[in-house]
């Protein structure tokens, strides 16, 4: 909307009656903007999202933009429904936590003027501004920890392969296999169709029927090294004794579970405040050039892993 | 927007050309409504808030409406801007769980004329639909837990005065004493300022330091009982065989955590769909006498809770 200084003042004057905030709404009848910053993420109840939302939040606000959230339950329709709903509210630009590698969605969106960064997932053209954590070298090292305690068949619990999150993991256990000389067994790999412990607890199921000879597991996400361990215990294995587990994310109550797990830490709060200020430049200069940020990640060991049994 | 059934179509023929859903879309033209609504939560990072979202989500998506989230962080000020927000981008209505007992924003919007619920919290004066937990019913069901266990030094580490959930799982304390024919010490009440782990451990400390004769802590909700597991741990004391803990909600990982928490189950993602369902009533019937569901709780017994120690 935009309005002269007259009006613009009249409007003003009327909202300070009422107990409004003239600064927004001087800001909105200048710029025509709404100042509203649309998030999506995929599965609320995945705790590594809450985190990555609050990070976004807490950069965005005093720039003085609020955020709404959509989740889109790794729904496609859902997710077109959402970024339809988010459009039609008129908000300034989106923030996705939901790219798969291939989005043709994305690209709609990006078409139509309004900027999109993508957070902790990114797609494969790189086409869009980007902030993830480095999923490659995390798990590298969570196979050279398990090396270096003495595991040599080393099972891969994959994330599902539509995701980069699945598959840079994915990688990142073959280029760590190659880096401490344990051969690749492809009996030894599974992958998810979706990061849920449910999930996680079938494919560990699945690897122990194939004749269980593995005597660690890195699982592509938390939530699947949580329901893998229900299925060892399930088997009558004990984590980590029999079998030791690694998570990705690190995420809440990690520390808590029984056992305590030996994870790969994702600065979510981190990705959510980067992923901001990627979208606040864009909406500053629409025609910079499109940026992709990789945020370092650590193991954190903890009680899940333990030394291979001997003979 | 209202415009006329030819303009109408039109409309409708160019958007199927473009692959949008013609229903939503004839039903905005129709009615002039958005078929969007807010769900305003206090903190995300509360894993009893997104099982709520999911529950609104499923019963709201269909009745046609996709719903946008604000997170407040239990800020006033952010829960004033999300509401502007929301209110700017012209939702149709309001699913709150947010509430303080008083709450003067809450009145303003409900002045304002679009339906608002409450859910999971309420306020003191119950002139708004709400959907919440049977709060002092879960509480006297822990107090009779732990005094059928032979505990008599029974304290309550409560949830913030100015929440329902609070003051009503607070007088089910008093209450389950009062049956249990327990004597109330003050001495072993103390009372959060904040939902948290943190919270909880600083609260405990607090109880410790006036001398440790208690034998069971019930907790106002799961948070508050974790970090008093950890100031106990912190104490030397293990729980649950020096002292038994109880928490409240049933948060997701509950089973998993070290001990399993002993906790009371809410219903949150049938509160969540409660909710929606008074809101759809509100939305078709805006007249319609205002309505309160209090839903009922359950005591699951996991391994936070044992015998009371004798002598």
């Amino acid at each position: 909307m935009l309005v002269n200084a007259e009006t613009a003042q009249r409007v003003l004057d009327a909202a300070a009656g009422l107990g409004y905030r003239p600064n927004a709404i001087a800001r909105g009848l200048k710029t025509s903007r709404s100042y509203t910053i649309g998030v999506v993420i995929p599965d609320l109840r995945n705790p590594l999202f809450p985190p990555i939302a609050r990070g976004i939040e807490e950069r965005l606000e005093p720039a003085g933009y609020t955020s709404l959230l959509a989740n889109t339950d790794n729904d496609a329709d859902r997710e077109r429904l959402s970024f339809e709903a988010l459009r039609a509210r008129q908000v300034d630009g989106y923030i996705a936590a939901s790219a798969r590698r291939e989005h043709p969605l994305f690209h709609e969106l990006a078409a139509n003027g309004r900027p999109l960064v993508l957070v902790n997932r990114t797609t494969d053209d790189d086409d869009l501004p980007s902030v993830v954590p480095d999923d490659r070298d995390g798990m590298r090292q969570a196979v050279a920890h398990v090396a270096a305690l003495g595991h040599r068949r080393i099972a891969h619990l994959a994330g599902p392969v539509e995701l980069s999150t699945g598959v840079h993991r994915q990688e990142g256990f073959v280029q760590g296999l190659e880096a401490s000389g344990v051969p690749l067994d492809e009996q030894l790999f599974v992958a998810a169709s979706r990061f849920t412990e449910a999930e996680g607890a079938r494919l560990c199921r699945e690897l122990l029927s194939r004749g269980r000879d593995f005597t660690a597991v890195l699982a592509g996400n938390d939530l699947l090294a949580l329901g893998c361990i229900d299925a060892l215990r399930e088997a009558g294995l004990d984590c980590p004794r029999d079998v030791s587990v690694v998570g990705f994310n690190d995420m809440d109550w990690s520390e808590r579970f029984s056992p305590p797990l030996t994870t790969v830490r994702v600065p979510h709060h981190r990705l959510g405040v980067g992923a901001a200020d990627l979208l606040l430049e864009r909406l500053a200069q629409p025609l910079a050039p499109t940026r992709h940020v990789v945020m370092p990640v650590e193991l954190v060991v903890r009680a899940s892993t333990s030394q291979a049994a001997t003979g």
